[in-house]
């Protein structure tokens, strides 16, 4: 058999009565698992704010950037550390072998993007040998080794892609992340009461999701489970038991999914800004212009929409962003107002952005004009529209975010009967 | 100009306004040493416990020894690794080159005795560099690393050893101990209001005074630079400056001591269980008979006295040892009355140890009459003596502990003016 590989977070580890129990279900699983088992854990809730608080006063704000990330790393991933040794202890206490494996001795091998490092390797030695031997690895998550053997962080909610890696580096089974939700939901379930779990869900799909703002799982480790072909469970740590086959939610190859759904799921995002520039005197390679402005400030733009305004010599340009981001894009635009010339520009940070997700569009017609009638059915209108080859997600007023999440749900046939 | 090393324990970087302090300290000590700066620092003050804590409720009661140090280590050396980050950063806000060293990139090489290692080697490479080449180093104190690659401690108050350890490595001109008093003093300045800051005091003198219950430096420390020929300044980290040649306490190779006293402290322990085992049947063997059960238990056995009691064939035996160890003493001895006859054992813990201490007692005489008359004066009977080169104890009724030292440090001309 195949090892296979847990991941517990913050919330799953907040204090030695949640790491016990963590204890418990690792030991569960050890009595059906004889391919080995390797633990990722997170910093117990509240402990990476509070480090990160610490180094960030003890830096001062003159201190950022590379003279800032290294020494935060040192600092940082000393949560994940504690958190190891503490899990590896209580399951001794259990009278199982296993012991704890910082990023550097495993190691695991990542460039030197202190804070938001991306792993390169994971060394083929003796933590491999230590777990298919039949000692429990419980892995400190989020951290790594540069090659030049300084601490590295995959930055946050990075814990997900040290799962994901390390399941990729055993040939494990499985990945089950274990969390504070008992797996993916069709939408959000505080909007909509009749939200259901889903069984299976693609990696395409999950990405979409991911990124659209369904909290669950990092993209990161999505993309990384897709290109290894590593199954994702996602499920509960409140549960009692480890689970059985089907509890959770698999996140896994297209092909594995016998009934596909048209739509999987209903994404949303509310921290959205809409910024208009009206009257932009237009001329090849305007638009060019106006997001690489935009890029080299690092302002990540989303949806983009271009129309004539006064005749083809003028036009409005409409694009989204984060909130965030929204005032840093304006600045920027304004500055170089000698380069880029236009009338006005105006930001709306009054928008949602919802999203319906599914692999199943791609040989189905219609699903578009299922959305437009659904929304429009309740009169709400549409601002933007942008499309890929599995989602389609529309922008609109932010007032109207849970009505069209609940139509739409409803309109695709999702809801728990 | 070779390097300087300064340590500084939990309560100097009790906090991040410590900190700062320390990194002023740090940067005024840069502008006059041109030969490298190597920075040793413990964990924040409290922070050891809570991670002790943690780690000993995690495992609970029945993972204890090797099953319980490794991951201890793992646990606990966190807290330097914190303070390590956290200094290098505050550092670099004074616009200084700084990075710090975890005992594993170094590395600090150490035996694998978890929880209590000694250190074996400090291997000459890119630390060393890393130093000379002006880059501040900030080495978390207390760790390093064994030859499998795991995390080891060097037990409690590692850090001065640690910092020794470093400047032994570094050929370092001087290992500054920074701490919460200037210096080491005659005698406990809160017993005797005046005592005297020591200038210079030899090795073979601190460690006495180490031993004896002035908890200035850890035993260990004094020993590894006595051997690697290091001096040592014990100096305070809440003055405003790193100090002058003539502050704090200089420890040091005896032939730099220009003016020898014949006594340079006196100190005193409160910490003593005196056991008389009465009537003891007397044969040849039976002393190494008694003292070879109690160090089969661990005990360590300080002070020994043996006279005949009732003609030859019988022996009162005295002997002491910490307050701890007294009742496990005397289950022992109990549990060997087989084999050792005896009428009676008497436990008093009601005792203590004083002592006077100075190499000059090797080249005059009268060290020992001067001590007796003195107490004798007071009034205040010895119970039990002993003596070794540079030292005389004496075990009295531990009421009249600070009489005694008072009276001493007068009779040795120790007060200030």
């Amino acid at each position: 058999m195949s090892p296979i590989v847990m991941k517990f977070g913050g919330t799953s580890v907040a204090d030695l009565e949640r790491i016990n129990h963590v204890a418990d279900l690792v030991e569960q699983q050890a009595k059906t698992s004889d391919g080995g088992i390797a633990v990722i854990v997170s910093a117990m809730a509240g402990e990476t704010n509070r480090l990160v608080g610490l180094a960030t006063n003890a830096a001062g704000p003159g201190i950022q950037g590379p003279d800032f990330d290294d020494e935060y790393d040192v600092v940082v991933s000393s949560g994940e550390q504690v958190t190891s040794g503490l899990l590896a202890l209580a399951l001794r206490k259990r009278g199982l072998r296993a012991r704890s494996w910082l990023g550097w001795q495993m190691p695991m091998i990542t460039d030197d993007a202190h804070g938001k490092a991306r792993i390169e390797d994971i060394e083929d030695g003796k933590f491999q040998k230590a777990v298919s031997g039949g000692e429990i690895a419980v892995v400190a998550g989020f951290q790594g080794r540069t090659e030049d053997e300084r601490i590295s962080t995959l930055g946050r909610g990075g814990s997900d892609t040290s799962a994901v890696a390390v399941a990729a580096a055993l040939g494990a089974e499985r990945c089950d992340i274990y969390t504070d939700v008992d797996g993916v939901y069709t939408t959000d379930p505080r909007i909509v009461s009749r939200a259901r779990k889903i069984n299976r869900i693609s990696y395409e799909e999950m990405l979409e999701m991911a990124s659209l703002g369904a909290k669950v799982l990092q993209t990161r480790s999505v993309e990384l489970a897709m290109n290894h072909g590593v199954p994702i469970r996602v499920l509960s740590s409140f549960a009692e038991a480890p689970g059985a086959e089907d509890t959770g939610t698999l996140v896994c190859d297209e092909d594995e999914i016998m009934e596909k759904q048209v739509v999987s799921g209903i994404a949303y995002s509310r921290d959205e800004a809409k910024i208009s520039l009206l009257g932009v005197t237009n001329h090849p390679g305007i638009a060019a212009k106006i997001f690489a402005r935009l890029s080299e400030a690092n302002i990540n733009i989303d949806m983009i929409v271009q129309a004539d305004a006064r005749g083809p010599e003028r036009a409005n340009m409409v694009f989204t962003t984060t909130e965030r981001d929204s005032e840093l894009a304006v600045s920027v635009l304004e500055g170089a107002s000698s380069d880029i010339k236009f009338d006005d520009i105006v930001v709306d940070k009054h928008v949602s952005k919802v999203s319906v997700i599914g692999v199943g569009m791609r040989s189905h017609t219609g699903v578009a004009k299922t959305m437009f009638d659904a929304l429009s059915e309740k009169g709400i209108n549409i601002q933007v529209i942008s499309t890929s080859e599995i989602k389609i997600s529309v922008l609109i007023d932010s007032s109207y975010t849970e009505l069209a999440v609940r139509a739409l749900h409803t309109a695709y046939g999702l809801d728990a009967s």
